[in-house]
């Protein structure tokens, strides 16, 4: 890892920072600010040609002013100003940067000229750059955030290269809703320079990564990228979301980043060349992250869906019929453990369908226990209403004083949360959630906050569940393939 | 609408209620408690062997004992007593019914038995009767809501017909994040009386419904199901999800209610025929009522895409391209007035990509009302980062004191909410916006309240845009097929 072009510009120790000034409504002090937010704890020496002080930091008439060679360097400026500023960092030595700035190649022929000039002066110095026309990155782990939002979220597993910053930036308020966080994101933008290849490269080997996010808008080395990738996913699962498709997607992406994409099909072929498992929406690309990072590899695509709805079960067992998955019938063992359970109106056919149970202890803990430990049963799929009406109700009944209600709801809450969640680890197979409920409940935060996926639709659940059994099988390929 | 079964059912001034008790955990209690809390202004009775009160109501011995002849009865019964006591019902007069309970069909072969004794009680007396096996209705319009958890939501517009309960009842927290809510909504369970033909009648009918909803696990009455859709469709869209398409969702839909489902194609035969437009998921199906409920049709499909981030508005446009939309060039005039608004970095092809705005008041109401201006345009689609931030940190600038900051920055975002909500009745044309922000945020739910579509992924966003274009192409034909 400390060998890739981006290991000093995910983990500097110190930053030379240019663009930020005492206007609290520029980019640059947006940025600036993100980076004191988070606490980064190596050194930040605003550069700024008029103030003696920048947000209370202490700034510096021109970075040869510097007192040591910053790690890297951080430019927020007008386009006209860049190449230049790039070159007196060169000259002071220094040799990582990110190129926020745009108004290159994304607005034609006058843009392409400056990047040109750009990749001259980091040529020279030998300095290797993330950019132009990008927000930065984020390592959660190293308290870095060079993006425009603050990252107030908790440290992550998904590593993300994306051709769009605000897939990164913007990206922190919803995958901090589910408990998700970013181990590294980095915004490419042009990539002028350093591309999703060495982000790749740098994912594969970052410990905190456990699973790879992209988002595409054009491959730009194609060989390099199957290689890449098929080296990875042996070890470590990568989703991809491929936006050029569509003739009126290519064109956007053209204007965004001046990117030229080609047809699905040629993606398709990459994708499945490399062993990419790829997702049709943002909110797939994270739903199958969210599973790929958390649960056990299941043996098969066998999957009991557990409910207490007939709906929401027949809906989850059509999403897995036409993502590919099966609903094997129980063997007899299962259905004689799982008979006191199930009431008259209920069914043991797959999916169970309890109808309703009375105890949330037997619907959260018994039952999905009985049905991993069948051997018919390779993952499970739960509808989870949330049951903290009925937790209350049953205390409330049993006598606890009004004023304890509260916080003996939750106690009992958090018992049920911890033993679920330790399920799939203890019998080595995924059980993933499904629900209609709001995020913010307190019971699916702590399934959040515990690493158990619920997903919002049994639809999203069951293409997750799907992503992960067809990890397995691309991951057997590509072994099988490096054995021979 | 008086002279559906439903109408009694649905609008009852006096109810008999069985199977609630002084038991607050028995489903019937859950029941009647559910009535009592969204304020029912008729009378309730509920009837019970033993008890003189039940949750502190007057209860009745027998049905028999009641002062009146009640509009309604609803049985939330052991299965055995069930067609009994809808005997007593029927001898005391009462000619409608809702029967909550399950055992009949759903389970096989005893369980029909018990059906058949059902209907042929219902029949002997004339009543019309929903279920069994069903939740019950909400018309919230009414303040009658007899399914089990409460309906703690406004008013709305979507009018359901559900072949399971629970997306009737278990969906209310989800409508009511979005500011949505039923008008009416039917859980018809095993349809041994009424069915979905005679809900769509009713809902055709119900003025508060402005888009019917459907979820169908299997039709029963093929041709008076095509026939009633397309008298519906050119007055009230129907949107429909099927899940019995794939062996599993067959199977799992047949252990549910008994229905025989049929392969995809017959289905799509049917929704063809009847002008009725298909979703995908059941968050799509509520996603297509969010937008077909509260925008006005478009007149092509010609769509303009605001952004302020080059990733959202490509995955937009490709989400479009691929749903049949189409992204057409800006005429000069447009063009010309949009000039002042883009800086350098930005792009007037279509995605409009402001890259960033300095002003909210630009970006939500200037932009969009150019854009909505423009000959060239039919509908807006337009990226949503919600602005609190930004209007806080001007107003800081402008001098407002520390204290008067939260209400003031409420005041304008509210101001800015208001002007955007009324621009597509203004002009005549959907603006949708889509945002991966929390729905929670108080802009959100300023603009969710004034009925201004926000979904939460650009692909659902343009998907449900693609559901409007299709609804005002499916009336058309239906029109002119009915004219000739």
């Amino acid at each position: 890892m400390e060998n890739s072009p981006l290991y000093k510009i995910a983990n500097p120790e110190s930053i030379a920072f240019f663009g930020a000034s005492n206007n609290p409504s520029a980019m640059g002090t947006s940025i600036l600010n993100s980076i004191r937010a988070l606490g980064f704890t190596g050194r930040l020496y605003p550069v700024h040609p008029k103030e003696a002080q920048v947000q209370g930091l202490e700034a510096f008439g021109a970075v040869a002013d510097l007192p040591q060679v910053p790690d890297l360097a951080v430019l927020v400026l007008p386009t006209a100003i860049v190449a230049e500023t790039l070159d007196a960092c060169g000259q002071k030595g220094i040799r990582h940067a990110i190129v926020v700035s745009g108004g290159f190649t994304e607005i034609g022929a006058a843009g392409a000229q400056l990047q040109q000039a750009l990749e001259n002066v980091a040529q020279k110095h030998g300095i290797r750059f993330l950019g132009p026309n990008c927000t930065g990155i984020v390592n959660s782990h190293h308290r870095l955030n060079s993006t425009f939002l603050p990252y107030d979220i908790r440290p992550g597993f998904i590593g993300m290269a994306s051709q769009s910053g605000s897939f990164i930036t913007q990206m922190f308020d919803y995958l901090g809703r589910y408990g998700l966080g970013y181990s590294t994101g980095f915004s490419v933008g042009n990539e002028a320079d350093i591309d999703l290849v060495d982000c790749l490269q740098y994912l594969a080997r970052c410990p905190h990564t456990r699973v790879i996010a992209l988002y595409i808008e054009s491959i730009r080395r194609g060989r390099e990228f199957i290689e890449t990738a098929r080296a990875i996913v042996p070890h470590k699962p990568i989703v991809a979301y491929y936006v050029g498709g569509s003739e009126e997607g290519r064109r956007a992406g053209f204007s965004h980043t001046g990117a030229l994409a080609g047809p699905d099909r040629l993606y398709t072929g990459i994708f499945r060349q490399s062993g990419v498992i790829r997702a049709d929406s943002i909110t797939e690309l994270f739903d199958f992250c969210w599973v790929l990072g958390t649960c056990p590899i299941p043996a098969g695509k066998e999957v009991i869906i557990q409910t207490h709805s007939g709906g929401p079960g027949a809906v989850a067992a059509d999403a897995c019929g036409r993502s590919g998955l099966k609903l094997p019938a129980l063997d007899a063992d299962t259905l004689a453990r799982l008979a006191p359970f199930v009431p008259h109106t209920g069914s043991c056919h797959n999916p169970i369908d309890l109808t309703f149970t009375r105890n949330p202890l037997d619907y959260y803990l018994k039952i999905p226990e009985i049905l991993l430990e069948s051997p018919s049963c390779r993952s499970v799929l739960t509808y989870f209403l949330v049951p903290s009406k009925t937790v209350r109700q049953s205390l409330e009944l049993m006598g606890v004083a009004a004023d304890q209600l509260e916080s003996e709801t939750e106690q009992v809450l958090a018992t049920i949360a911890e033993a679920i969640a330790a399920l799939p680890a203890k019998h080595g197979k995924p059980l993933v959630g499904f629900s209609f409920r709001n995020h913010e409940d307190p019971f699916a935060r702590m399934l959040y906050a515990l690493g158990l996926p619920v997903l919002p639709d049994p639809g999203r659940a069951a293409r997750a569940l799907a992503a992960l059994v067809a990890y397995r099988r691309l991951k057997m390929k590509i072994e099988k393939s490096g054995s021979n």
